[in-house]
């Protein structure tokens, strides 16, 4: 696929993150520090990618719509920092690099997390060229998909799921991971189709692309974890099945994981007709995971 | 002093904390009863209840604004839930119970805390009475005051702080508080004022009465650190000297710290000056902080 526009808009992303730490007037260096180094640490930028994406799918211009989308990064970037913990997952490497915790410490890290999940809140404010009534809707829709009944929800039931005998099944699977990954990419996308001004119609559609989306985002991700190359996605490869976690690789097979990502990439892809050209950028996103090797 | 108003309102706050909570339609319910469970654990809703009494010096009625008032006390308990884990404060018991990460785990308590406080901006949403504008520079408001500028901010000073050889001066104590307690009392009183309609000149002396409210709280909790009741205030005393902190009284002395919470207090009242009557249950919540024991 042609990465030009997704490789600019990524750089515009990473530039607006930088300038909305704003390093120079921090309360505490340490703190900004560690924010800033996973903030930074790379990686696709799918979640402010996809705001983007679907206010262009609107016909809006997504780069409009800049704070909103780099809001998204902070917040999916503190569920990296907190999800990393010992307490979690316990994780030393993420992209290659040390978590946060590795190099700050457990407490900072904390601390870090919750600094970016709240200027989160503040950065989405900071939106232009939105209305006032719009703009609350926005922030209602992230906040609820990044909270109990969302992300942090599916990440509490993830946790409770360690250490369990029982295997869950592919419905507590779904559950999980719709919550736990599913919920963001949802307030992203609807996000940027809202800002963009969509009509129900055109909301629903959205909606339905990012139900599939995320889907296909884990199970692309649980296939990655077992045929993945460690140097290019960065994490060992095969932690899932030492770690007795269920995936869908594991409850099902590999053949019928990668018959289902490819299904609902296909199933997303078609509930973007009524967006014609204007949906171009959408549908490499959704088939990019097919193929993705990180 | 006359405690029925502020019982009365504690009531208000603690049944619409549970409502807002929504347990029956938890996507986790061990995550929603973790929250609940320190939500739940008492205390004096300083926060909430200042939301409202700002407001009520202004001319409005303060329990018009509970959804606000709430969404601070939601963002205070989930800083206390993460600033008792073990690597933060470790401490085992708060308000004379076992802290949220003694019940619960770790893991748990962590996304307890960042349920609560993306809950929170939820909650502010859903506040009525209140225009879109207004609503807006709320979010904005404690946004701004729970962030690395604000509480967190404060928090991340206090964590470097600890085994430091050197103490801090009087200085860095009070640019420390200021934000780890004091940004939020203040998000929390001049939100009050703003959705209450206050003009410039009463917004300015509410957040001078803001500054002061802070400072006298900091005081007087390292004065009850010395001379407290244990039972009462449920929590050992003697804790700060025991892990060499920096505190208002280890600076100064007993006598001299007791002397600055008062004429802390005396110069909050003194800004008051141009609210009148309205303003009683301010000056009696600050007063308290003088001849409170816990």
């Amino acid at each position: 696929m042609d990465k030009t526009q997704w490789n600019e808009r990524i750089k515009l992303i990473e530039k607006t993150l930088v300038s909305e730490l704003q390093m120079e007037n921090a309360l505490d260096d340490r703190l900004c520090e560690s924010m800033q180094y996973s903030l930074m640490a790379g990686g696709k930028r799918l979640r402010p990618i996809l705001v983007m994406a679907a206010a262009d799918a609107v016909g809006a211009v997504g780069t409009d719509f800049i704070h909103i989308a780099c809001a998204l990064e902070m917040i999916h970037t503190y569920s990296l920092i907190h999800d990393d913990l010992p307490a979690m997952d316990n994780d030393d490497y993420r992209r290659g690099k040390l978590t946060n915790h590795k190099v700050y410490g457990d407490g900072m890290a904390i601390l870090a997390g919750d600094a970016l999940l709240t200027q989160a809140f503040e950065v989405i404010l900071r939106q232009e060229n939105v209305d006032q009534a719009t703009l609350l809707r926005v922030v209602r829709e992230i906040a609820v998909g990044a909270g109990p009944n969302g992300m942090v929800g599916g990440q509490a039931i993830d946790l409770e799921s360690e250490g369990k005998q029982q295997a869950m099944d592919l419905k507590d699977l779904q559950r999980m991971h719709g919550a736990k990954t599913g919920a963001l990419f949802k307030a992203a996308i609807r996000s940027g189709a809202i800002v963009a001004g969509a009509s129900e119609e055109e909301l629903a559609a959205l909606t339905k692309y990012a139900d599939c989306f995320g889907l296909a985002f884990q199970i692309t991700d649980d296939i990655l974890d077992v045929i993945g190359d460690e140097k290019i996605i960065g994490k060992p490869v095969g932690s899932d099945q030492r770690n007795d976690k269920s995936t869908y690789v594991s409850l099902t097979s590999l053949e019928s994981a990668q018959k289902l990502a490819s299904d609902t990439v296909a199933e997303a892809i078609a509930s973007l007709e009524m967006f014609g050209d204007k949906a171009a950028f959408l549908r490499e996103l959704v088939e990019y995971l097919l193929n993705r090797n990180k």
